[in-house]
Order: structure tokens, then C-alpha cells, then sequence
């Protein structure tokens, strides 16, 4: 096992590089300078090119290893950076991935206009792979847009709303998180000329490692190491977020511990000093071990979905991304 | 003449109720109402509706009238609107349609996250007109959308540059005004299922007629009746704004004349009691003529094009609309 892990280590590492490489020419020598600049200073904030791997994988996976397409695979790593640009500006962040926002750096009627713009040339890129099936993958890729709007603008007003059910939650990570996911899958998995039902395969792996991953980040926020995570840990309770853990120690409190609970709402965020109070309570109501569960839960669906990929090979590698994601720290 | 002149109106006027209408079921009846709620509010406050009507025209004509993309002509309406939305955050305009802008109305976030969901559903609703040719469809669509970023991010440059010259003002409304009326005509005529020989033909009457309606633009801010404008004029003028006009009358003037065209840029804009001064300095300097005469030409050009449709009354169908452009008053 170990030397197979190492083979996908290497595999993930070098096919990223690939990627880089394309994402890198994708805005440069374009004019103006004004609109272009800004969005190599974003892509060159780098990050773990999940989604671009997904695609490939996909693609690879159904294609034994015949198809790499590394436009759509850049193409979704530039949606992806569009919705942080933009979601930057919302949450009024001043920080990605250790550098000054785009906002922050530049102006907000750049962060705004230049978010749309990568947009724009994730879809041109997106068009340089496509052939035959253009319309599923544009499809399936702009159902993914919809769905990341819609996602973004329940998770804002989740900011406001008094209470939040887990299924309301679920929904919205859904569509914020998980959608992106799963048609990354999608477009790979029609990209490497796959059947309609390793097309769905790979869909129901993607949606569902996308929930594991979005509930992996609420975990991750309580219960990281401070200085493997790089950001505050408890930074969520801070900003009164309504997470995974969070909604679960709701549903699970009673009298006391569900006032203390109600006051990050009430007020909006709680200070630092308070954190270690909430991890203990969140420690007592068992939420770590449940969002655990549910982790481990949506891991598994997602896995079990790939039983009818032919290649064990491409099925110890999907298991490996898998796991690398949940047992991640950061 | 009368007569047909009635026919073009009418045909224009039930074409763009039919357009009105998958307009306005395009956002309803979707979640979060947070999203679309505000996206609806934008799409009432309604407009002449030209892009979509170069769509269908676009397909009418190289099909005999037998093709009507209503989806793509609302898809180039919604598309239209999140720049509209975007751009007016960049402007930081109040009123829009003589309504309150976006987030003058709801919010900064919401307008940036409406503006990306309109273009989101643009996107889904020409995909639902696509069939064969998806991928030249979606090509030129987006090859609009890349355009008109590039466009908005000259336009602001050139709000801090000091010099432009028409070359570069050119170009400018190319990419932010011109790119995006090729693009309508391109993809009807690609619907229609028109030869190649069409698609360019009609693309580039597009291309001209949008560059026409953009120094038209410019020549109605200074010349238009303020009572039929429902602006005020000379509004360009008081912003300091470089137009067509502005920049042919700097490259005429001389001695104190230039002088006081270059108060303009220094001082960012003008006071609304110094318009009529710097108006009939533009009289003096004859560039009302100059404009004039350049929104002919490529009106004529943009006709021109057009002389290898079959049919005369889609031709004098297209001389109406373009008369009726260069003829508006507002």
C-alpha cells in the first residue's frame, strides 16, 4: 500500500504541475494589462487544484488514462477562483491563501470586474476540450454556476436568519460546495467519452466527497492544529457561522449549554477568549465524533458509487484522494 | 414606405412582448428568493430589449422566418443585464432605468452576486436553444463575454489616463459595445442555421451598427433634448468622461480652445453651469458634424454587409432598425 500510495502522491503531484502550467498561460499576454494582471496575481495564489484533478481523474479513469483534458481542467479551477474573488468581497476578507485579497490588493471595482473575467476564460477554456458533446459539458458546467449563485446567497442569508435546520445546511453546502464537485466529475467523465452510467458514477462521487469536504472544513476549523492550519482555529464560532458542528450542538443542547449556544448567533461571533468554553461543549455534546461520522458516512457513499469503474487501479486512486481529503489538516 | 415603416414597428413590438415574456418566467419561481427576487426587480425595469431583437432578426433571416431562438434572445438580455449590474457598482450610478440601481436598492453583495447569477441563467438559457452547433454558439457567446470585460476595463482606464486617442477610444467600444451586438447577430444566424457566408455578413452589421449606436450614444448626451432625454445633457461632460466627441474635438482645437477641453480631464469633469460653454465650443469645433458623419459610415457599413441577404424585406427590415437607432433621441 504504501508504495501505491506514493504512485498517486506522485501522479497528483505531477499532473498539478501540468496544470499549472496551463492556468499560467491562460491569462498571460492578454490586454488590457488592467483586467489580466489581477487575475494572474489570484492564480498565482495557488491552492490544492482539487478540482482540476477532478476532472482529470475523470476523464482518466474512463478513458483508461487516454484523456487528459487540461483546458476544462484549468477551466474549473478559474470558475473556482471567480467564486472566491467575488465571495472575498462579501465576506469582506482581507486575507487568500496568505496574500492580500484581490479587493484588498487592487480596488473593489477591479476584484469585481476581474472575477467576472476569469469567468469568462474559464468558459473559453472550457470550449478548447470540447467536441462532440459540447452541450452536456456546457451543461453540465454552467448547472454548476447556477448552483454555486445559489449556494453562496443561502450561506448569506444563513448570516441572518435567526435558525437554520441541518437539511436547510445540507442543501446550501450542497449547491455551494459539493455542485462544483460533481461537475468536475461530470465534465471529466463526458470529456474521457465515458458511458451514461460512469457519467453518473462519477457525479454521485463527486456531490458526495463535495459534502465530505465542506463538513472536513467545519471540523477542521475547532479541532485543527493552530499551527498546521495556518488560520485561527475557532475563527467560524468567531464570525457567528452557522457550521455543520455548530447546528449539530444546537439540535443536541439543552437547557445552559443550548443559551450558550444561542448567544453566537444573538450576537454575531463570540470573542477568542470564549473558544476553548465552545470546544468543550461541542466536546461534551459529542459533535466532533457525529460530524466524524457523517464525514465518514458521505465518504463511503461517495466511494460505493465507483464499485462499477472497471479499473481497480483508478478506484485505489479515487480511494486515495478520498481519504487524503478527510485525513487532511489544513 | 409608411406602410412598411408600420410593419417593421409592429413586427419589432410583438417580437419583443414574446421576448418580454421568457424574460420574465426566466427567474421565476426559483430559489433562493434572495438570489432571484433581486434579478427579476432588474429584468422589469425593462429597456429596448435591441440585443435580443438582433437575435432573432439574425435567425428570421437566414431561415426563411422559420427559426425564432426566443431562448437565446433572452439569453442575451440577461446577459446584457449583468454587465448593466456590475457596471453600475463601478459607476457607483444611482438610478438605472429611472429606477434605483441594484445595490442602491438591495446591497453591494447582492448586486455583485445577482450580476453573476444573471449571466449564470444566460448561460442555461441558450444552452436550451443549442443543438448541433453548441460549440459555436457558446464560442461566440463567450468570445462576447470576454470582450465586454476587456471593454469595461479600458473604459476605466481611461478614466484615469490622461491621454486616449481615438484609436484607443475605438477599440474601447469595439470590445464594450460593438463586440457585444456582433455577438447577437453571430449566434442568431448560427441558430438559424445560416452558411458561413451569412454568419460573417451579419456579424459584421452587428459590429458596425454597435458602433454607430455607441457614438450616437455620445452625440445625444451633448445634442439631445433634455425633456425626451430623461437625462440630464451634457452629463458625460460633467463626469469628465473621454467620448467620441471629446476626443475629436481635443484633436481639433487650438490655443485656449484646447486649454479648456484639457480642464475637462484635469479637474475630473465639469459643473453643469460651464455645459453650455464647452457645447458650443464642440459647435464651434464642428465635431456634432464629425460624429455625425462617423455614425453614418458605419450605419452605411453596417448596410453594406447586409447586401448578400436573400430576402428584401429582411434587408429593409435591418435598414429600418438601423435607421430607427441613429434616429432615436434618447
Amino acid at each position: 500500500m504504501k508504495n501505491s500510495v506514493n504512485k498517486f502522491l506522485s501522479l497528483y503531484n505531477s499532473e498539478k504541475a501540468k496544470v499549472e502550467k496551463v492556468l499560467a498561460i491562460s491569462l498571460r499576454k492578454r490586454n488590457p494589462e488592467s483586467l489580466y494582471k489581477p487575475g494572474e496575481y489570484i492564480i498565482a495564489g495557488g491552492g490544492k487544484r482539487l478540482r482540476p484533478l477532478l476532472v482529470l481523474l475523470s476523464a482518466m479513469a474512463v478513458s483508461d488514462k487516454k484523456i487528459k483534458p487540461y483546458y476544462a481542467s484549468a477551466a474549473v479551477e478559474l470558475l473556482h477562483n471567480f467564486t472566491l474573488v467575488h465571495d472575498d468581497i462579501m465576506d469582506n476578507a482581507d486575507i487568500r491563501r496568505g496574500r492580500p485579497t484581490l479587493h484588498k490588493m487592487y480596488s473593489l471595482d477591479t476584484a469585481i470586474l476581474v472575477g467576472d473575467s476569469l469567468l469568462s476564460v474559464a468558459y473559453e477554456y472550457l470550449l478548447k476540450d470540447c467536441n462532440g458533446n459540447a452541450k452536456e459539458i456546457l451543461k453540465a458546467f454552467t448547472q454548476g454556476l447556477v448552483e454555486v449563485c445559489e449556494g453562496q446567497s443561502m450561506d448569506k442569508d444563513f448570516e441572518l436568519k435567526q435558525k437554520v435546520s441541518i437539511e436547510e445546511y445540507l442543501l446550501m453546502i450542497k449547491k455551494k460546495t459539493a455542485a462544483m464537485a460533481e461537475m468536475c466529475c461530470k465534465i471529466g467523465a463526458y470529456l474521457g467519452g465515458g458511458t451514461e452510467v460512469e457519467v453518473k458514477a462519477l457525479s454521485k462521487f463527486g456531490k458526495n466527497i463535495g459534502i465530505a469536504f465542506q463538513i472536513q472544513d467545519d471540523l477542521l476549523d475547532i479541532s485543527a492544529d493552530e499551527k498546521e492550519f495556518g488560520k485561527i482555529v475557532g475563527g467560524d464560532l468567531m464570525e457567528g457561522k452557522k457550521t455543520y458542528l455548530f447546528l449539530k450542538a444546537l439540535t443536541k443542547a439543552k437547557g445552559e449549554d443550548k443559551k450558550l449556544l444561542e448567544k453566537v448567533t444573538g450576537r454575531k461571533g463570540i470573542k477568542q477568549n470564549q473558544i476553548k468554553k465552545y470546544k468543550l461543549l461541542y466536546q461534551k455534546l459529542g459533535v466532533m465524533e457525529d460530524s466524524r461520522d457523517e464525514i465518514i458516512n458521505y465518504t463511503k457513499k461517495a466511494l460505493f458509487s465507483l464499485k462499477i469503474l472497471k479499473n481497480e487501479d483508478d478506484r485505489e486512486m479515487f480511494t486515495w484522494l478520498a481519504n487524503s481529503l478527510i485525513e487532511r489538516n489544513k
